[in-house]
């Protein structure tokens, strides 16, 4: 979102004739545009929630920015980005502040690892419909991790990357995970699809093409210049099914590598570059469960995405299946 | 050295005039010579110890490969390859006999990592010389460290990797050595350098051709087919300067990237592939110590590398400096 002060806040990268009207209250109207066409159930902040150098008084400006998840009384989750520990609160103050929130479902840290890097490492659990015999297990796993924000280290230039500790909660997590909805009761056929949410995509997202990515690469990606590992640590686990990260904010693709769909959310803020012309965006995805000839329902069957845009319509575009159990069948056998 | 049987196993990629006469026991021999040449301080076997698929009793594999150094008594240390575990014994089952052997520093695990993937990860402590000041702070620090056999994910084809748990307790390793370096007493500008020792190659061995490396790459580099990140592990930790590898037998070079020298040990055994007319060859590793001008020693001044042939006058070759304390700082300023 890249929010800052509100009305005060120009808006980037949009047409001249709409500067003059143009602030962050556009990118609080955007949420609240798609919040009223898709009815979400849970919206997710991929970072960079506030745009620290602009932003007069943190807290403020994430109390406006997460505003219209708060007042629809919507649940909703966030991650850090690079920028958001740039105002009057550090990294750890951001995320306490997040947590402290009305409807969020974020998350300092997992309570279970006693020393982890970063903050707003996470999950959550979404368990089967209520009174269906899955009312008690996880059917979709969602991932919260924290990318960091600039490397530490003298020798190594850029971005942050997801660490070791980090990396081995996320595998710990995933295989408990894995574990309870292989045993009873009501075993599974394991696993539990899973969903990963971070702000700095990956080096691996450097490996498509538009021959095999949907939706489009305008800029670089804008990894780490470093490979730190987690693709491979998510591969290893075997659950997760795509990845949505932020921060290149004229990048909207998802491609896939090796089982997982590596996506970005696409540019949402309008305090942030962009591209005039070229409409902001957000991302959706659904998951669908499947249904009993008895009309009972069961675990997850399918998840879709696709992106609306900021303009008259709401236009929806590049629709995609990112898995479904055959798929995920299909996928071996290759 | 790719042990088996002993006088019984035949050589490899020899000529074959020396077919005859060659076996394990050409192994053994070269071990002597080049103890007998080098007296070293510590002897490092960096993983395929045994061929297990010709090695009829693992245990009786790895006592005669180990041998000389044991009855030299030399202390030495011991990680796994991919081929240690293909006789009698699993890969646990060969660790745990290694760390009964005499004159071993090898250890199966690190007793404060609760839970870590595979066996022999651990660490070792050089300290300053006995009776001065740093007699009881570790000089240099060795890190072994076990980088597993074959790939169990079935996304991901070829040879495992080092997994988040080691990269861990590697980083928390590090850190925990690099605190008691600059802590009193003696407190010292840290880090002290340190050196890791594992089989299989990082991707990161790929990095160099002929203009930034001495040696030679006959072969491609068998790293895993994925990255999981403990070359950026290393790099943000900070204190190591060279990584030892074994695994490709025609490969002998290191080069530096990002401060840190990837380092092959060159093929050493008989019964492994190999080039005839290209000797079997063995690196050698000193660290010097810093002299006071009153003669008292002190931390390590440099590191430095050559190999040693498997030829007549065991012909030492590609001598380098890995670190020196000056070039750490020049690494910085560039």
């Amino acid at each position: 979102m890249h929010y800052a002060d509100g009305k005060r806040t120009p808006c980037e990268d949009v047409f001249p004739q709409q500067m003059a009207s143009c602030s962050d209250l556009n990118t609080t109207a955007f949420i609240r545009r798609v919040i009223l066409a898709e009815k979400p159930d849970l919206i997710v902040f991929t970072g960079d929630n506030i745009f620290g150098f602009d932003a007069t008084d943190a807290a403020s400006s994430m109390d406006a920015a997460f505003a219209p998840a708060v007042s629809a009384n919507i649940p909703w989750a966030a991650v850090l980005g690079n920028h958001d520990q740039e105002s009057t609160l550090s990294r750890e103050g951001v995320m306490k502040h997040i947590v402290s929130m009305k409807n969020t479902l974020s998350q300092l840290n997992p309570p279970e690892a006693r020393v982890i890097d970063g903050f707003g490492n996470y999950n959550l659990e979404v368990h089967g419909v209520e009174g269906s015999r899955l009312a008690n297990k996880s059917v979709l796993n969602l991932y919260f991790l924290d990318s960091g924000d600039y490397s530490t280290v003298p020798s190594i230039p850029g971005y942050g990357w997801i660490k070791p500790s980090q990396q081995l909660w996320f595998e710990r997590t995933s295989s408990k995970l894995q574990r309870a909805y292989v045993n009873k009761p009501e075993p599974q056929k394991g696993p539990a699809p899973g969903l990963t949410y971070f702000h700095i995509p990956l080096p691996e997202f450097a490996s498509f093409d538009s021959s095999n990515f949907t939706g489009v690469k305008q800029e670089g990606i804008s990894s780490a210049s470093v490979n730190s590992g987690f693709f491979t640590t998510m591969v290893a686990a075997g659950d997760v099914k795509a990845v949505f990260t932020g921060h290149d904010h004229l990048n909207d693709f998802c491609g896939e590598l090796t089982g997982i769909h590596l996506c970005y959310a696409g540019g949402f803020g309008y305090h942030a570059y962009g591209k005039a012309g070229w409409s902001r965006r957000a991302r959706m995805v659904v998951a669908s469960l499947e249904k009993t000839e008895k009309g009972s329902w069961e675990t997850v069957k399918s998840i879709k995405t696709w992106k609306r845009l900021d303009d008259e319509h709401l236009t929806a575009i590049d629709g995609q299946v990112l898995w479904s159990k055959s798929s995920g069948s299909k996928h071996k056998l290759n």
